[in-house]
Formats: structure tokens, sequence, C-alpha cells
């Protein structure tokens, strides 16, 4: 694991919590996109060597809109950039960690990404990330 | 906000946590402390330019302990560095956020620190801390 990449934050609205983040860290939104993919619109902020992610459910069935059913807004993931995400995932199966994807897929920001269980990891949605070169 | 410092983990036992993040980060706890004044006792794990911090409570009146007591283990907290943490209190509290702390106090790993109350900051539990010289 190289670094934290980001940490992602569920939100019902970008457009009322992209301001808030704003004033909070002082720094603007540098990017949204959305991940058809996931049913997410997401907000980047930079913070030194790392991001904040925002994320919003486009859809019922997203996992943010799922989250947000269950629990309020807050800190939904962390994501750890790798080197190389297939070696990273075929480490982290051995270790005992559940993988949530079998094979790597595509996320927002140009990466590939998986999602480990957070019931193999106190509690803590971990997502492993590569930038696609 | 200078970067991230680093992600606080509400844990139930650090001796059973720590042996997962070293396998999980693929990394040594370098570091572990205990703050009497918050009844918590940490363990730390470098990431690039940033931390993860996994809290114990060591008292029933520890923030952890109360978190623990309303919901599962996982994140509990994002930590932001600053250059100046009086200028920067005052900047959060002209922003309208809601500070959980009059002035800073000492925290972990030599720092001062100040808690935003999540209920201003979507939910997250924002630390800024800035390092004692």
């Amino acid at each position: 694991m190289l670094k934290v990449e980001h940490i992602g934050i569920a939100v019902k609205s970008l457009s009322a919590s992209i301001p808030l983040f704003e004033k909070l860290l002082n720094t603007p939104c540098y990017k949204e996109e959305i991940v058809e993919s996931e049913q997410v619109k997401t907000a980047f902020f930079r913070s030194g060597d790392t991001k904040v992610e925002l994320l919003e459910a486009t859809g019922p069935d997203s996992a943010i809109a799922r989250f947000l059913e269950k629990q309020k807004e807050g800190m939904h993931h962390i994501a750890f950039e790798v080197e190389n995400i297939y070696e990273e995932m075929e480490r982290l199966k051995k270790e005992g960690f559940l993988l949530l994807q079998e094979s790597p897929k595509k996320g927002a920001d140009n990466k590939l990404i998986c999602f480990l269980h957070p019931k193999s990891t106190n509690g803590v949605l971990i997502e492993v990330c590569q930038e696609i070169k």
C-alpha cells in the first residue's frame, strides 16, 4: 500500500456539501465526476498528498444510497493506492481478507479499484486502487 | 489545512487490531501511546505522507467507549494538520463550524488538537491538529 489515495464521504447532496467542504478544507473542489456503473456522482478536494472524495447516489441501487438508508451521512471508505492491484488483491486474499470483487473494476478518477468487506477489516470499508496508465 | 495528518479508527482491542492492520497495510505499527486525558490507547501506522491511528478506550468516559456503545468498530475521525491551530480555529468558527473545544487540548503524537462537531461537518468528526514545536 503506497499511501492513502483518498477518503470517501457519503453525502445526500453534492450541491449542499461541496460548498461546506470548500469552507472546511479551505480549498476549492477541483473535479466532479459521474461514475455511471456505480451510480454515484463524486467531487474531489486535494489535501496534501491525498484527497477527500464526496459521494452522492444517482440511483437507488448505488452503494451510497444503501449506506444512507442504514446510517447518516459521514465517512464511507478509505482508499489506499497500490502499485499493482492484481498482486495486492492476491496478497490480501492470502492474508485472509474478504475481497468484494474477483477482479478490479473501473472507479472514479481513472482508477482500477477493489473493495474489502468491512467485516474482515474492523468495520472499515477499505478500497485498494491503482491508477490506470 | 495542510494535509490529512491521520485517520482515526475506533477498535475494541488494540492487541487484536494491530496485527490485522499490519497485515492489511503491509507495514508495522511504529508507535503505541496512551493519552491519559482522553482515556485512549493509540497505535500508529504510516501510509505515505499520512497515518492510520487505531484507538482503544481505556475507561468508560472515553469518547471511544461512547462511540462503541452506539456503533460498531470503524472509522472515527479525520485529522487535518494545520500550520497554526489558533488561527484555524478562528477561521472555522467564523465559517460557522461548531468547535468542541474553546482552546486546543493536548492529543496523542505531540499535537495540539481541536475537534469540530459532526453536525456541522456532514456527519464527519473532524480534528484539526498542530505539531507542538
